[in-house]
């Protein structure tokens, strides 16, 4: 890419590295020669031309972030957008949230239908770790960045994360709201913080961070995954479905958890800010390289859609 | 284990290797303490204590025929396992082929529901990674067998068949003999066979094969493999319920492609007779160290559930 990283705005950057994991996924895709047409389109509709790649855009960032090359944190950021995408199209399926409508379009399952969407989500979590594997260099990155996805996206992670979330929500209701903030925070960590977390620390990995440096990272990633949750919880209540492109106020309906349902608007977006803080500390710690990294979360914090 | 390899039977060796492979799984299983329990359970229910441990035994014998250890074959066999695993709850899923028993059990989505049973594959898809990961040395090695495991899974393996042969029955039965007959090899290459194949090849590789000993395992793995299919749908047909535990006669039913569709059930038994006469030869190339591959092979094509 011939931007100058050091000049440039989060809007600017973040459509050049969206582009750039659109243009890496794509060829990727086509580079599986031997996958039958009927599974590489349905995987394509979900993964390529759509979605904000925040998740790319933190792997790229915080690779800059710690002196990295904008093509290290990229092969890391697609990997972890296949594990994003899998999860998108099998919460959307009808035994899971049972969605019609994802990023203004038709969900896998209704275009596919049900069947290929199983498998098409299979495919993507699977080929996230061959991509990892057959991509990155040398072999003992390789293997560090499998074990850092694998975790994070497994039981112990967004998969776990799932499990809370969907499968007990009548239980998660007759708590008290204290032992109910306290499993929110958990199943969120979980559930989205996990991967986005991942994605800042894989990113940072594949750039060559210091152990310093990529416990900075670390704990930016833990923020800024928490800021995104409370500002998707807020916008669940706040706007239209034109407005986000998908489903919204669902969460109420179905009496899960959330931040504004267990402290009301106010005080989440008092937590929010709360996150934020603790990214500008963190990007200042890290110095002038992170100076994207730190925009790019005040500018998460800050988004109406 | 005590046992003396050198002298030891294929049903006291696949027991064995059974046991084993249950032992490794189950404190795999157990050592991921931050997974909520339901998804644990769920997993547990499905991958431990059941099932013959085909993929296993085939890895822990192909590190043996090369000269390994039985350890070295066991985390490549239990990676397959679970991916192995992984594939039956989700096919056996209603939207699938609808199964409600298996290995003479309920489905994990008729005991847990079709939620908990989606997320269960899941998290054994990306888990079977992370052992390799997390398990296998050196790193290059790791990298070496996630490759592998990726790709016999994905679409270009066995997800890229389940996609052929569940997506598009209707359009197979138009076909003539002819191409029907080598769009079910097609099939069964990928469904079945990529998966048996690429246990016998990271048992070797995990085993320390010499390219010229990973060639003649993997002709040995296509071989096999075929003849494990040839056998299953000659079992659907020849066989009751009660004796496979599991539904049979669906694949007639459905109208799907088996060998005894295609060529009728003598036929059938020759082309299981060319695939073991191939694994003999092969076997033999491979020296002393490659009785039991030899012995497992033949009990194989001879099974009766």
């Amino acid at each position: 890419m011939t931007l100058n990283w050091s000049q440039v705005d989060v809007p600017t950057a973040l459509t050049a590295i969206a582009q750039e994991t659109d243009t890496y996924l794509g060829r990727y895709l086509q580079s599986l020669t031997g996958s039958p047409q009927q599974i590489t389109e349905a995987m394509a509709y979900s993964l390529l031309g759509a979605g904000k790649r925040i998740r790319p855009g933190l792997a790229v960032l915080s690779s800059l972030a710690v002196g990295g090359t904008v093509e290290q944190g990229l092969v890391a950021g697609a990997a972890v957008e296949m594990i994003h995408c899998f999860s998108l199209i099998h919460d959307d399926l009808p035994a899971m949230d049972d969605d019609d409508l994802r990023r203004g379009r038709p969900t896998n399952h209704k275009v596919y239908g049900e069947a290929m969407a199983i498998l098409a989500g299979d495919a993507l979590n699977t080929l996230a770790f061959h991509l990892l594997a057959t991509r990155v260099q040398p072999a003992a990155l390789a293997g560090k960045l499998v074990t850092e996805l694998a975790f994070a996206t497994g039981p112990e992670g967004m998969i776990g994360g799932q499990v809370l979330d969907t499968c007990h929500p009548e239980e998660a209701k007759a708590d008290t709201t204290a032992a109910s903030l306290s499993k929110l925070q958990h199943i969120h960590r979980l559930k989205t913080g996990a991967l986005i977390n991942v994605a800042c620390r894989m990113g940072a990995m594949a750039g060559g961070a210091t152990e310093t440096q990529l416990a900075l990272i670390d704990r930016y990633g833990h923020a800024v995954g928490l800021a995104f949750q409370i500002v998707d919880d807020i916008l669940d209540v706040t706007s239209t479905a034109e407005q986000m492109g998908k489903a919204t106020g669902k969460d109420a309906g179905k009496g899960k958890l959330t931040y504004p349902s267990l402290l009301g608007l106010e005080a989440s977006r008092e937590h929010l800010a709360k996150q934020v803080a603790v990214t500008d500390a963190v990007t200042q710690e890290l110095g002038t390289n992170a100076r994207l990294l730190a925009e790019l979360s005040r500018a998460m914090a800050q988004r109406t859609k």
